[in-house]
């Protein structure tokens, strides 16, 4: 067994090997200077059985183009069976045709991946079921939610609760609330009969005095979670933490989910950067044992 | 028959439709905030004919997967046959393996291409005749180079002279002194037996007093052609051209040009800019009309 660690999850890459106690390979790329990729393993790879830990957030079409050639390359240097781990997946949540003519993206990288010879994909907390059904290969879903909720446990914060920004992720994340013992609920959205305005509000619980952690699957722009940072402190949160297995935090996410009084973010190393607290590699090897 | 304009190919595609006398349809995309790629295409395309063109240059990875996904998705309404017209192919410089261990990415791109149901594809100038070997699918190749040498032809210069920059590019750009009656040569590269230094001069020919027109099939960085420009000039050009097929024009390279003393720059469509002056809209129908 040995992991290659792809350009974007170098961190996961070497913590997936170390847990699996397999061999790290080291892989070699760069840029050339108009952007190309360019990606070298010197290694004879006959008979081996491959893990590639390569996560494709933005720039996300160089990530799976990286992915694609990776895959393609380790079995080209005679890889029995290429298990291909992206702890985040592009496009997926362009799961299905919401209007005519749409491109149903996820499905097309479904596709692609496997015409480069994958043999099982390893996904974290992939949006939708539908995703997994694109897939004709084996597709290994793990969350991320257990060790969010056992970080926020070691905080040993006085009063918890644990708060989805909508219904859809409530069902998710109760295993956050589960392991810090603390109750949850989520937000729900209700339209004025009269004035046909959308308001978000708290469905029943008492959050007053209480430390309000936000969870959802993804964090993007942080419209959704800075809104639900709001109301919580309004209605008189001691403090707001937003916590997500994806934090992609783009278009000044940060700076809204700071001015909304977040006071920390907290996400996981599928996305590599300066907020990923939680590492996924332990539910993700478990995962790999599991179906090995 | 109809004619798909990608994202990249706007102009090159609306040229190729009317040249066709085909219909054009109009492909919405945007880009969501984190970058991904959003394609629709609001039209039953059952039993069609479809020309797909769509160039792939920085951002390459990018265009690329807008390519997979309009390929995927015209099939999917019900295309009869894709044929992708890729005017600019992106990685077709690793088409093979120089290096132990190294991707050969053009193979993984022609693998994706035809993994999504592309039926033929055609390339301009598609750099080495390897790149063709790659593809299971029908190549159908054609060179911007005789319209290269049209344009230059108008220009009714009174002393041009057809510069390749290197020994490789030679027989390519032949056509291009053919259309303009005028001498051609290239630049050699000789390395110095005592210095070990690589020197490059002309192999023969007199440029003084002569309009040089340096062409080759990619500018790059500029580099190659920076320095060819300034030999013609230190050995008496009145002044300098720098034509080619694919203008990526990366890392300075315009800067670098005009400070070699180039004083105009012409590339074509296959990448749409302030550069592409030449249009490959004709032969790349005549290509098609032939090869249908």
């Amino acid at each position: 067994m040995l992991v290659v660690a792809g350009p974007a999850s170098p961190a996961l890459g070497r913590r997936v090997a170390e847990l699996l106690e397999a061999d790290l390979a080291s892989v070699e790329w760069k840029l050339f200077p108009d952007g190309e990729s360019y990606i070298r393993l010197p290694r004879d790879l006959k008979g081996e059985r491959v893990v590639i830990v390569q996560s494709t957030p933005p720039p996300q079409d160089k990530r799976l183009m990286e992915l694609f050639f990776l895959v393609d390359l380790v079995k080209d240097l005679g890889a029995s069976e290429v298990i291909a781990v992206v702890p985040y997946l592009a496009y997926m949540r362009q799961d299905k045709r919401f209007m005519s003519g749409e491109a149903v993206s996820i499905k097309v990288v479904a596709k692609l991946l496997e015409s480069v010879g994958v043999d099982a994909v390893v996904l974290v907390d992939s949006h939708s079921k539908i995703v997994c059904e694109h897939f004709n290969v084996d597709v290994i879903e793990v969350s991320a939610m257990p060790l969010i909720g056992e970080y926020f446990a070691e905080m040993k914060l006085p009063n918890p609760f644990v708060l989805a920004p909508d219904a859809k992720a409530f069902s998710m994340i109760k295993v956050v609330a589960e392991k810090l013992g603390a109750p949850c609920d989520y937000l729900k959205k209700v339209r004025d009969r009269v004035t046909g305005e959308v308001k978000t509000f708290f469905k029943e619980v008492d959050v007053e005095g209480r430390e309000v952690i936000i969870v959802d699957d993804i964090i993007s722009t942080g419209g959704t979670i800075a809104n639900a940072a709001r109301i919580a402190l309004d209605l008189g949160a001691s403090c707001v933490y937003a916590s997500c297995t994806h934090a992609l935090l783009v278009g000044g996410a940060l700076d809204k989910l700071r001015k909304a009084g977040v006071s920390e973010v907290v996400g996981t190393d599928t996305i590599e950067s300066d907020f990923s607290k939680v590492s996924v590699a332990p539910t993700i090897v478990q995962a790999l044992k599991r179906n090995l």
